[in-house]
């Protein structure tokens, strides 16, 4: 099974990016060299999953920097902060956004006494290695994960965790295709996902794809589902994983991790540790994202909800460690107590090598 | 407050009803003289509500034979059957069609020996008892339901029990709508419902033109909102309540009755005495209907999903009966353990007569 799409890539100076919004009706890759195209498509959800929007906020700091005007390193410094502020201001909640800047900026910080041409190709490395960390960090996962799943399961997913949201495979999504590959899943249970269908639009499309069963269900079908015993495991990705293992995730998994506790599924959250902030102590220090109301009243353009109507809409909620049965990281699966598993966690070497250059 | 529609009626030898499936863009009454109308207006959810479709079944056959065609007691005894048969296959779960049917069967079979005329005024009395039975349980849950809610209480609802639903003011929406009236409620958090937003369409606009605060939520908000401590009670209604007190209900409900238990909010099913199916003794033994993969797959005619997708819609799910806080039913509020308050169910006496007669 090969990669079915590509989120977000470098190519000869430019971003090109898929416009996930369009899927699975139309694929439309956009070409920019205007890191304001990429911030946009971030806030706009064109370009998601906490790993790609990581990736794409490096490329975008490249963009930056890569101005035709710039004349001096004076400017080019300018530019990048504008840019990095700029980023940083699109979504609250995946902490992989601003790992991607901490770093850019890190690497701009230790080349900024060195030539220009020598600052680029550092800040070129620097998003290059975040990009290649991400796909090697899929795969790792994907393979440790795949271990967890039992021979014949049918698993359930929710939103998309895929080739579209990360640079790689996918992190709960590389699970289910690589334990795929060793003929281990029967079906996939895919949540719509409201307001944004990224189930039924993007996951659903990856998976079918990769000639997977994928069976599509509303997002409140899942309690049935489980009653019915149709469930052996749920995997889901995370937009930020406290120090303590509280997760945050697409609205809708707090509850499934609540329904699997209660008919005894196993709960997997799979990320890679760039999703990990130990700085957030807990879950109730994660910023949750609220979106506007027509996101909710209106789908593809047509009103479903009287004019008017209040609504809120939060696009992730706060899963406590209580209930996440394991993580699964590139660099190991985290067991609980998850404060002393995170805590313990050896990151990858790629990582520390990029960290420190 | 006023009704603010009549969901199904009686009007000069026809029946009319108001197409849910338009709403809330369009208000469109339809008028027909044909059972078969009214049949397939079930079916395609234009008429829905457990209560409302008891009501127009009932109405239904009335229609069947008042067919001008129809020469002799066998010939409307035929077209009564005929009519029966038809209707009872349009949706499983629900069974207070079953129960408006078995009453209009009864009734016929209580005149038979009488004059035509005498069968059909017979037959009339006992469809408007229903609806007005109807009308008068929503009127009593309301009154009794409401003394459950503390003052400024924020209640959620899921799908539509209101006036749309009923021939009457509602079953959870009318416990809702007269705490209302006696200033208890701060505001109403409407879950969407897919897959047909019967929340967003119909309950939002039923519960704005009364004046209420609605706040419109996707149904896996649910989680969140308790979390923050944001529900001090959640209200639904039912489409069949076994004997031991399971529920079965909307799909989304029993994900909403385990977050409650989890947060301990109370939860609240409100049903008329007709929605309990003391034959069906446990959860396990309601039918769930299931819809085709297009109500999930195409929303306004607009496909989200990837074509052949395959699909699974259950309808309803089972709650079981641990979950339930209370039952509020217009003949008393029904308190754990229900297979014994059940069974001592006092039924109104106005059924009673209508049973007999």
């Amino acid at each position: 099974m090969e990669r079915t799409v590509t989120s977000v890539e470098w190519v000869a100076g430019k971003v090109r990016f898929i416009d996930q919004t369009k899927l699975p009706g139309e694929e439309v890759s956009v070409e920019t060299s205007d890191y304001r195209v990429i911030a946009d498509a971030i806030r706009t959800l064109q370009i998601r999953g906490a790993p790609a929007i990581g990736v794409a906020a490096a490329f975008a700091v490249l963009l930056a920097v890569h101005d035709k005007d710039i004349a001096s390193q004076q400017d080019l410094e300018k530019k990048l902060y504008e840019a990095i502020n700029y980023l940083s201001q699109t979504r609250p909640t995946a902490v992989n956004l601003f790992g991607a800047l901490n770093r850019m900026r890190r690497a701009y910080e230790q080349a900024s006494s060195s030539a220009m041409v020598s600052i680029w190709s550092h800040l070129e490395l620097e998003a290059r290695a975040i990009q290649q960390e991400d796909v090697e960090a899929c795969r790792k996962i994907g393979e440790l994960g795949a271990e967890l799943i039992q021979q014949g399961s049918s698993v359930l997913t929710h939103c998309n965790t895929g080739a579209l949201a990360t640079a790689g495979d996918g992190t709960a999504q590389s699970i289910i295709t690589t334990a795929a590959r060793q003929n281990k899943i029967l079906r996939v249970f895919v949540d719509e996902t409201r307001p944004h269908f990224q189930g039924a639009r993007l996951t659903s499309w990856e998976l079918m794809k990769q000639g997977l069963e994928v069976v599509l269900i509303t997002d409140s079908t899942a309690g049935f589902l489980m009653q019915q015993k149709e469930v052996n495991a749920v995997i889901v990705g995370a937009d930020r994983i406290a120090g303590n293992g509280d997760v945050a995730n697409k609205i809708g998994t707090y509850p499934l991790a609540v329904l699997a506790e209660r008919h005894m599924v196993p709960f997997y959250v799979a990320a890679p540790t760039s999703t990990i902030d130990v700085n957030t102590k807990t879950g109730e220090q994660i910023p949750v994202e609220e979106r506007k109301a027509h996101e909710v009243t209106h789908v593809s353009g047509v009103r479903i909800a009287p004019e008017g109507v209040k609504v809120f809409a939060p696009v992730f909620d706060i899963t406590q460690n209580g209930l996440v049965t394991a993580i699964i990281t590139e660099c190991g699966i985290l067991k609980p107590p998850y404060v002393e598993s995170i805590a313990g966690l050896k990151r990858q070497p790629t990582q520390a090598v990029a960290n420190e250059t």
